[in-house]
């Protein structure tokens, strides 16, 4: 066969749904020589990562670990472990990902039940309510706290509570939320949370933090079958972590637990807090700057994600054309709608290390250039 | 909390049975700056590593592309996607590996056939044939082409014949295997073939390249039901890495699958043959010099894995005492046995970087010096 050259990508400002640009130490850390998965050294490793873990998700969860997938392993984890077929769940929809929930959910066996909302629109609560006092028993309750796909922010608390009064599991979806919106999984109560690397965390995608409460562990381990899943398996995966077993059951991807441990570390350096504060910053001057440039937000206030903006496209541009020109000229990578939004958003992601300052203008520049010369 | 230290792993020979030693260029690539998982530059990338693993698998299958997980999600697609509820397979089962399958076969539903051997032995394909001619209809025949926890080799054409004449699907586990050892996916017509990178590829941890024959992608394509894993489903992956496709499934690892292009073009420039011809040599020389130490090889002759050698423990000799000083002073990773060999062997691996004569010498001449003070 034909020799294949070596890789020589181009250098992108990542600005869209994620991935999000990745600080150098990360990459350091990325290259370290790895040691094997069982050698003590990398046990303490996964220590230090459990901890950074529960540290972002604000939870004291024992079960606090890296899925050796990317984010939708996460939600796969988060589900197939607790749903029994038969079971109701009630799955919040207002994007692509409370979809993906729903046919994840439906792949268990279990008995749907579909809150829906408009995109870009948050659940209401009182749906939720409402669903919790028709639907008989229900097992589990799930949201996503930041849709990816539309930009919306997904109060919490409440629906919690309801959650807790009714006895469902409640399970959230935090892949563009977590290190970069808060995310308190013990003061929420929050039985299953997971996310992804490569948003707010920013490192490489590839991993799924996840944390399970000692409930949601009950209801895994009490099942009547085993999970259909062998590899996501959090019975098994809870004794690999635990520091006092590391019984054997999959080869950790060492590398990318080597990158999570960096930036989890810039996360801790930062300041949870500092570090959301400078999301929340961040996504109001740059919504200040597209309103300057007649581009308007299509979430409504307080349903604004700070790591996501989605913008709606004005009348006649070719919104393709302007990502492309964007991508190719000036090496920005922007997201356009997905779904039903297709053709009528872009989604401008400010996650992590891409939440910077000197992105927001230099965006704001070339969108302004772009959209002048039509 | 703690202030979290940086990473400051030691630096290991990997002579276990995976992860191996991984070469500078693929660190390097493992650290180039990611860009996004659909920009047009990564999707070249993705298809530079398909024509790269259907190389090493030496296979002209469409679907031979990198699940985003480690081998043992490899396994998991393998199975989930073609077995269904009541589907009878024959798993060959003569270690930790085969055990493995049988547990996910039973967690798809499937009718399990095992067909055992002893550990360190391959499965005699008369027993197979015996197992085809009474257990009805076969789905599908499943064989770990080289087992980790043995270092037995699994040949693999005799029985493929007889898969064909009995119209079932044989799905092959090369974790161990490929890019080491010749893996023949068309030739010998192996339907469903996974492997892992951490082995006789040298890349870490964290993908599995995987291949579909036409008759498996139909028999996933054609399934009663969906199968039981969204994150695995290949009928939505194949779209994901489809040329004239494309749509969005999950965040595909980019790091990993730079670093795995990187791995992948040292193989093909080395060439698949003499690299497998390197193996070859390098246990030879392995085995000589451990029966030199009067050290005697688990696996008889002709089922010695060339990647993973497994010796048995002279009576007297306290196994996980010589490893760890192995370890600690030598900075030299071996294995120690699994389950029914747990203490009885060393596994010694000569995988992909890790295959070279200074290790073997080094790791002789320390063996050496600690079994004499004993």
């Amino acid at each position: 066969m034909e020799k294949i050259s070596a890789l020589n990508p181009p250098q992108r400002i990542l600005m869209g749904p994620g991935p999000s640009n990745v600080h150098p130490r990360v990459y350091q850390a990325l290259a370290t020589p790895i040691i094997g998965h069982l050698d003590p050294e990398f046990l303490n490793i996964m220590n230090d990562i459990q901890n950074l873990l529960r540290y972002v998700f604000q939870t004291k969860n024992p079960f606090t670990i890296a899925i050796s997938g990317t984010g939708s392993a996460g939600m796969e984890a988060a589900l197939v472990n607790v749903i029994e077929p038969g079971d109701t769940v009630i799955v919040g929809v207002n994007g692509v990902f409370g979809g993906r929930i729903s046919e994840i959910v439906r792949r268990c066996g279990g008995n749907l039940v579909q809150i829906k909302a408009a995109w870009g629109e948050a659940i209401d609560p009182q749906r939720i309510e409402d669903a919790l006092k028709t639907a008989g028993k229900v097992k589990a309750v799930s949201l996503v706290h930041a849709e990816t796909s539309t930009g919306a922010l997904q109060p919490i608390e409440e629906i919690s509570k309801l959650c807790k009064q009714y006895g469902a599991l409640l399970i959230v979806d935090a892949v563009t939320s977590l290190g970069g919106v808060p995310v308190k999984v013990d003061e929420w109560q929050i039985d299953i949370c997971y996310s992804g690397t490569q948003k707010c965390l920013s490192c490489p995608p590839g991993l799924a933090p996840i944390t399970f409460s000692e409930p949601a562990l009950i209801a895994a381990r009490n099942r009547k079958n085993k999970a259909q899943s062998w590899y996501l398996d959090v019975t098994l995966i809870a004794d690999y972590w635990a520091d006092s077993k590391r019984a054997y059951h999959h080869t950790a991807p060492i590398s990318m637990n080597y990158a999570l441990h960096e930036a989890l570390r810039l996360v801790q350096e930062e300041g949870l807090e500092a570090r959301c504060e400078r999301h929340r910053r961040n996504a109001a001057e740059l919504i200040a700057g597209l309103q300057r440039l007649n581009l308007s937000p299509l979430v409504a206030e307080p349903h604004r994600l700070p790591s996501l903006t989605s913008v709606k496209i004005p009348a006649g541009v070719e919104e393709a054309k302007v990502r492309k020109t964007l991508l190719i000229e000036y090496n920005i990578e922007i997201g356009g709608g997905l779904g039903d939004l297709a053709g009528k958003i872009w989604r401008i992601g400010l996650m992590g290390e891409s939440s910077r300052k000197a992105n927001i203008v230099y965006l704001l520049a070339a969108l302004g250039e772009i959209l002048q010369k039509k």
